[in-house]
């Protein structure tokens, strides 16, 4: 069974919007065992619509498109999919009436364009939307099935994910995919897979004609996800396989690892905050804010976040945090005796279980010879622990911040489980 | 003249990874001059690759494929691209003394796996690739180019801005594309399209047989990207043509425009505070430090930006921003009142020209009836004038702290021209 995505849409093509629908549909199929083989881009025309969806139409025995169905688009999608299946547009009296009706609910009559909103090809099943306008149509032919949806990435994630997914799992589902990922954090991707050889060697021979696994490596700025794939009828068997191996990843690169499936290092910093009824607070220079981000982007981070002071000018170094201006005269606001005090400085204030501190040149302006563009100081400490290290990435701006704030958090989870 | 991207690898099939190398890749073309028409993700298999290099290479004139060149993948690629071009890999030297000097100069010497790297298709002419070790071909046949580029983006982007993209102009343009974009913010799609309905009419009617115009509209989370595209040979009357739209619609909705082309909202600020010579500090809750974050992703912001107090905790509201516990008692954190008293605390701690202060409920915990999630009070000040507004949003946690931040940041915007 393969799937297929068609992305409609110039805007796609000029590189102006980043298409993400296509990677949240893959993944949600994928993990419910209806795998994408292709996926394509094609301009919001009847001819780029027709071609994609002929070619894709052949290979495939699911072919979802989105987008290209915009109030002003409509006639071209629907002309297009009507064309293809060698049908009509007809006049759909239930489209038109819930239309009028939810106009109607805020005051509004139907125009012409909205009007023309009830007019489906004759071949396709309406499916009702009730997160927006665009018609999403199921049009099943030769066991093959074409479904419409939205470009509206919040509608058409909730149209597949709640309206449609189980009927296509009823349909298409027969032989198991099962995924698990184990997350790691500062280890270079050449020397894990020096460390986990003997585990992928079980994993090859493990295959066989009725089950197939894979290991694959996914870096992704300073952390790698190993993902493991299994393939057959059992899922039972594949999920038990796959534990195995996991626990044989543990064995190789525990110490590495900070979680599992759909942690992230943040999230995983919350349970190990929680669980042991602790408390943090931050005092952040270079990150300017966004290793707070990364801590309050977990939901009930409220539970044991209290706060931070950003100290992007040196003043508020000296004020909020106490950092000495000797300290800042002497070895400079990028040190390790400036990110001491501001640890020091954090945990007087907030008087919170632990602290993080970051002072370092993110770039792309600001470097000096002894201290160049990426060099950072970050600093952990608890009341009885303090680690603090100097860095240094060779990113833009943006992914330096990123690989200061992910890389105090790694230290963080460190000094929390007792691993230095 | 048409160009396709062909994307491959199986991370992308499962949504695990974000495909963004092809929308890079086509707005770099784009804004050259060089529409991609096309752009398809298959698996890394030798049959995925060479399905759709046959398909693509039909229908475009360049042919750009990502990824499938890791080292353990070398063979695939490679053998896919010899096999579609009838021709055989055979051994390059230049290839292997480079690889050897690189690896030599880091005290290593080049394994079996390492030597493969330079058996290349005799069909390809190798580019040489200074930023990493996968082989990079340009294959020119029937008029048509070919180029393999490396999936890892940094490379993959270096490679096509700064190696390829002169010799692609040189071979392909002939006719001209030229696109400028306005911003804006605070007004919903389809009231704008009201307003600028006439110069969408002027837009449409300057199009003839020499010269097209377009006009796309890209909302993006709370801004909207308008854009127009001209293509034609005469590159300064597109230029003229485009600037008289541009003025067009400054005229219709100036009021919400922030900015053109690459500005972003957070650098609009930036620029607006320095060349004021004022400054600004942030008082953060709900957004967590992501409002700072976005301040301090514009480079230079230390001109202007002295710091933040986070205070996700009620308690550091207290005593850092001298909010008072009764006002927290009687209307709770999440209120004009609060959010007053975080402004006036914010201003008296950081003395700066401007304040923004953020206080309300990101979801997906924390909503009352009274206040439900997507709430927030945002405030933004000076010594001479105070704005606090309360908003809805009605998003996931990430995106209403992303909207409760624009928004903070287009009221500062307002208050800082005495637009309101």
């Amino acid at each position: 069974m393969q799937a297929g995505i068609l992305i409609i849409g110039d805007e796609i093509l000029s590189g102006n919007v980043q298409d993400t629908n296509s990677s949240f549909a893959a993944r949600l199929l994928f993990s419910n065992s209806i795998p994408v083989s292709r996926v394509l881009a094609v301009s919001d025309t009847e001819e780029g619509i027709r071609e994609g969806l002929s070619w894709l139409y052949d290979k495939v025995d699911l072919l979802i498109t989105t987008g290209g169905l915009g109030p002003t688009k409509d006639d071209i999608t629907k002309a297009a999919i009507a064309s293809f299946f060698n049908s009509e547009l007809i006049f759909n009296t239930d489209v038109y009436e819930t239309l009028r009706e939810r106009f109607a609910k805020r005051g509004k009559t139907l125009n012409e364009l909205n009007k023309a909103q009830a007019m489906v090809p004759a071949v396709a099943e309406v499916i009702p939307n009730d997160v927006g306008t665009a018609p999403v149509f199921w049009i099943e032919q030769n066991n093959k099935v074409v479904i419409t949806l939205p470009g509206v990435p919040s509608e058409m994630r909730f149209l597949l994910e709640h309206v449609l997914l189980e009927r296509l799992k009823a349909k298409f589902v027969h032989r198991q995919i099962l995924q698990k990922t184990v997350h790691l954090i500062g280890i270079p991707e050449s020397d894990l897979a020096m460390k986990i050889a003997g585990v992928e060697k079980k994993i090859e021979d493990s295959c066989s004609p009725d089950e197939k696994y894979k290991l694959a490596y996914l870096p992704d700025m300073g952390t790698i996800r190993l993902q493991i794939t299994g393939t057959g009828d059992d899922r039972h068997k594949l999920d038990h396989e796959i534990e195995y191996f996991k626990e044989e990843i543990k064995t190789a690169a525990g110490k590495y690892i900070f979680g599992y499936d759909h942690d992230i290092l943040a999230t995983h910093i919350g349970k190990l905050l929680k669980d042991r009824d602790t408390t943090l607070s931050t005092a952040e220079s270079c990150t300017g804010g966004y290793l707070a981000h990364l801590v309050t982007s977990v939901t009930g981070s409220a539970d044991y976040y209290q706060g931070s002071i950003i100290s992007y000018d040196n003043s508020v170094k000296v004020k909020e945090l106490g950092v000495k201006q000797e300290t800042l005269d002497q070895f400079g606001a990028v040190s390790e005796e400036t990110c001491r005090e501001m640890l020091e400085g954090c945990l007087k204030k907030f008087d919170t279980t632990y602290v993080m501190a970051t002072t370092g040149i993110a770039g792309p302006t600001g470097g000096t010879e002894g201290k160049p563009i990426g060099v950072v100081w970050i600093g952990v400490s608890s009341k009885y622990k303090m680690n603090v290290r100097r860095y240094h990435f060779d990113r833009n701006r943006l992914e330096n911040i990123h690989l200061f704030s992910i890389t105090a958090l790694d230290m963080l989870r460190k000094l929390i489980l007792g691993l230095e």
